[in-house]
């Protein structure tokens, strides 16, 4: 008895620690690990806060919803989450969704928010998680190529500084060049210097030799400081382009578009807007759902694609599980509050956490740490931000997102299966349009690609002795294929006048679908108005009972191939004797011969 | 040589009379043919001039567009088309459509049938007619039961004329039951009378018994008069409606809601409006476009669909031979021409098909004389259609789409394959939304069940003399079923420690994507690190080419199970000896064993 409920308690801690990810972690937590998580989480956090101001411009948004999105998940991951690399909060895909279904209004973006916590939230009650298996690599790859390009490119007008550009991609660039002739010159140096600046100190990252404690213990600081400096380079060249406009500032000019009044203190805790009142009039709820539209499929998903692949990266590269229900619960919650403190969607960014990995974090408890540097510079630093010139956070995105543009795909997938090309092309040139369309797009062709065997199946059609013809479907046979099956009988029949009798091999058939029976019967009536018979053999039990059960005119099965000829033959003689007779009205009303 | 000539000259006639079937039929006419064609005409005729004032009401448009689709159909049919008793025109479903995506705005409906026109000749140009192989039977009937009860329902409100009803099916259903109270009683009691006598005669039709020569010659006049009544029962009704409101109308008072003013004479030929100009200023080609959205791809769609679906029923009835391309490039033409003369897109009318048949006609010369019978009403009958009342439209309308709910197939699933269900019930509930959501939704369920077993195929697992891990997949393995089966190896070999080997039997693969290859690669890295090996056996040659070509890191693999253990064994003893050695160097990489 006693057994018998502690067994159950087990139980029940399984599935409460398998909910909540912390208490696997929580009770073995050392004075180590929370001194490699504090270095870890101090540094995402220096990287964080300049991106969250970059993403926010991105999304169309005012700066300081950067930050606002920015905590919320680092305290909700660190109890619900099950990779202890990833971080969740803004992202420049994200953004770049966010500027197409918020319409650069804060309302529609938290509502979105809270919208799409809702829904992945919900798919991972349902364990829909498996909606992700559908995306092939091709169209992930084509989508954040695409994006990386559109991103990368929308950036190139602020760090110019040019104004009133249109959101579409195609004019984007149309505009773009037709007035290069009005670049602000300080923004364009003082962007073109930060995009340098930050290119050279990732180069020098990666120059740098591994950690070897053999070498002198010199080598191994000035290593640590170039290894510091280089990742959190973000911070650092925000903080000196902020100064140099600082400067200029107190001089009393000012050459560099500015960030401007950044709102001081925390977001506060609220209902997300369920309806908006504009000088036109207040929209409802029904009228913001349906102006966002697709978005609520797109964002749920792309944020939940984003997360599963940073954390399954990491995972194979760290060696560990991650559960992806688990993982869009995680991200579903962060929404789902975030939207209570004015946030923006946000998913698993790979930049900051690939910034975590290799800053050796042990557990997610270094979230905590760069949640509560996003808090502190919401609570002090906003009168700073005024001085950060755009062109510097510009600078930011193009280097984030640099690295997602990967030209190597087509190449590999020209050498290794080229009818890959057709999802990657497709969804490649389709995210210019716009990137929803993209990826709906990619998902089509790669399913349409699926289902092509289905809808063509090899049918193996074999003459049998002069008068029979043997058809044997290679595959299951579901309704795309029934009329390309009749096709083929019927212009085997029509070819060969002296054909009579058909049977049909369903050895490989193992699930048949209602329009299939249908277009089988069709073609059963068919024949029979031409005086050509067709029989069915080898059928399995679960197929036989759908054609029993819709109760086809003229069906005739045989467990195989020898007894319907035996059949056949005999109706065949039976038929000889009867016409020898004088007498028709032995032939069965299917006409089982001509 | 002469002979060459002539072969060529005859398979050149021959791919002529293919694109212009009347070639077949038009040397073989007879006096017999024009005399069955002439009835059937008429009788068509009769039927569509009150259908079409009836459809173009419901389509959102003035009554005269009913007419002005009327009869380009007849008249390119006749040359173009492969079956005899097609006939196409104006319809209750495309009508329904044209109401959804014309926004009652007759600029729209003629670009929408100029587009629709130059789609439906793109696809027959490119043989696309196998997309509807997509669009399974449930999906079909969830589709149309849908649109007979949202088109009928329409319909109570014109019958009750009840005013300013939402276009919306529920807030219709809503609103119309809600002001079921403000009923005008003349309209309803001449809409109920119409409906019982439209009823009534065609319950009369039915039960009429089928003409016998032995019957003396009064029973069969007597059964010619009842057959022709019934049959063109609606254009009684109508003139009778129109009688009683002339009456009335004479009388000085008029208590019914009638058609109104209809613009005489022929519609002039001109171009598409492709361009509109409104109050609020011009909206252009790429705005309208824009505006029209998903209907670009819906009604082309769906009238493709409509024809072949009807022109395959009535060619299996009558046992002819139709070619869809073809009846793709007769419907494009007719729409396309049709834009000249202001037509709302038009199809293949079931109704219409059926009296077409049943009055015997031989070839498509009967539209001929529908074709004129229409052109004259249009040039002289106008002032008379003032006087018909709406409500007898109504009438017309819900009698023609009556037949087209199905209850009997849910039942009919039900028995034979319930998960076809699925496909109906999700197609039939959101056509109650907006119908092209409904169609949507339809194929890409029945799509996802397609998919499903390619997502997740048999996957036969066997334990081999204890550490070897023997897997075989049923079918092919593409991209969604990777993770699954990543899944199932990651399951088995941690439930069992003691595995070592895991051999992946490929002999059912025909065919791999590149995201199954990567996902096959990071499997393969996945079980180095925990020091299992993987191998491959029985690869197909294409296959294999996939997997050298994307140079997998540690890909090992043999042509079958025996020559793979034996070199399993092998190297298991090669480690054993190496490991009393005392060395480890020996390992390979790639970590074959543990």
């Amino acid at each position: 008895m006693a057994e018998r409920s502690h067994e159950c308690r087990e139980r029940c801690y399984g599935i409460i620690q398998k909910r909540l990810p912390v208490l696997k972690w929580l009770p073995k937590y050392s004075l180590q690990w929370l001194q490699l998580d504090l270095v870890a989480g101090l540094t995402v956090g220096l990287t964080v806060v300049p991106q969250a101001l970059a993403y926010a411009a991105l999304a169309g948004l005012p700066v300081q919803y950067g930050l606002y999105s920015s905590f919320m998940g680092c305290f909700v991951y660190c109890l619900l989450g099950t990779s202890k690399d990833v971080t969740l909060g803004p992202t420049a895909i994200m953004s770049l969704l966010v500027s197409s279904y918020a319409f650069h209004d804060p309302s529609y973006a938290i509502l979105l928010t809270f919208l799409s916590g809702c829904i992945q939230l919900a798919m991972g009650l349902l364990h829909l998680g498996f909606l992700l298996d559908f995306i092939s690599y091709p169209v992930i790859k084509g989508f954040t190529s695409a994006a990386a390009v559109t991103i990368g490119f929308n950036q190139v007008k602020t760090l110019l500084g040019l104004q009133n550009i249109p959101r579409q991609f195609i004019l984007q660039v149309y505009y773009t060049f037709c007035r290069i002739g009005e670049t602000r010159v300080a923004d364009a140096v003082l962007g073109l210097f930060c995009l340098t600046a930050l290119t050279g100190l990732q180069q020098m990252k990666e120059s740098i030799p591994k950690a070897n404690r053999m070498e002198p213990l010199s080598v191994r600081i000035s290593q640590l400081v170039v290894w510091t400096t280089a990742t959190v380079r973000n911070a650092l060249v925000v903080l000196f382009a902020g100064l140099v406009a600082y400067s200029f500032q107190v001089t009393g000019s000012q050459p560099f578009t500015l960030t401007g009044v950044t709102p001081q203190g925390l977001p506060s805790f609220q209902l997300p807007p369920f309806s908006e009142v504009t000088p036109n009039g207040t929209i409802s709820f029904g009228g913001m759902v349906q102006k966002m539209g697709a978005g609520l499929a797109v964002v749920p998903l792309m944020g939940l694609l984003e997360t599963v692949a940073i954390a399954k990266a990491f995972a194979s590269q760290n060696n560990y599980q991650i559960d992806p229900n688990q993982e869009l619960l995680a991200m579903g919650f962060t929404n789902f509050l975030g939207s209570f403190i004015s946030s923006f969607p946000v998913t698993g960014s790979f930049g900051r956490t690939a910034v975590n990995a290799q800053t050796g974090v042990c557990t997610p408890a270094g979230g905590l740490i760069t949640g509560v540097l996003v808090l502190l510079s919401l609570a002090f630093l906003t009168s700073v931000f005024f001085y950060i010139p755009k062109a510097a956070l510009a600078a930011v995105i193009i280097c984030a997102v640099a690295p997602m543009f990967d030209a190597r795909i087509f190449y590999t997938l020209w050498q290794v299966k080229r009818l890959d090309l057709v999802p990657l092309c497709v969804t490649f040139f389709f995210c210019f349009w716009e990137v929803q369309y993209g990826i709906i797009a990619g998902v089509l062709v790669s399913g349409i690609l699926l289902l092509y065997p289905i809808a063509r199946p090899r049918i193996k059609v074999l003459e049998h002795e002069q008068e029979t013809l043997f058809i044997q479907p290679a595959g299951g046979l579901y309704f795309p294929a029934i009329e390309f099956l009749r096709d083929t009988v019927r212009k085997r029949t029509q070819s060969e006048s002296r054909l009579c009798n058909i049977i049909l091999d369903c050895t490989h058939v193992s699930s048949i679908d209602y329009t299939a029976v249908l277009g089988l019967s069709e073609l059963l009536q068919e024949l029979q108005h031409r005086k050509l018979s067709l029989v069915f053999i080898g059928l399995q039990t679960q197929v036989l009972q759908v054609f029993l059960a819709a109760g086809l005119e003229g069906f005739h099965h045989f467990p195989n191939l020898k007894d319907a000829e035996k059949s056949l033959e005999e109706e065949l003689s039976h038929v000889g004797e009867a016409l020898l007779d004088g007498s028709d009205s032995i032939l069965p009303t299917s006409g089982i011969i001509q």
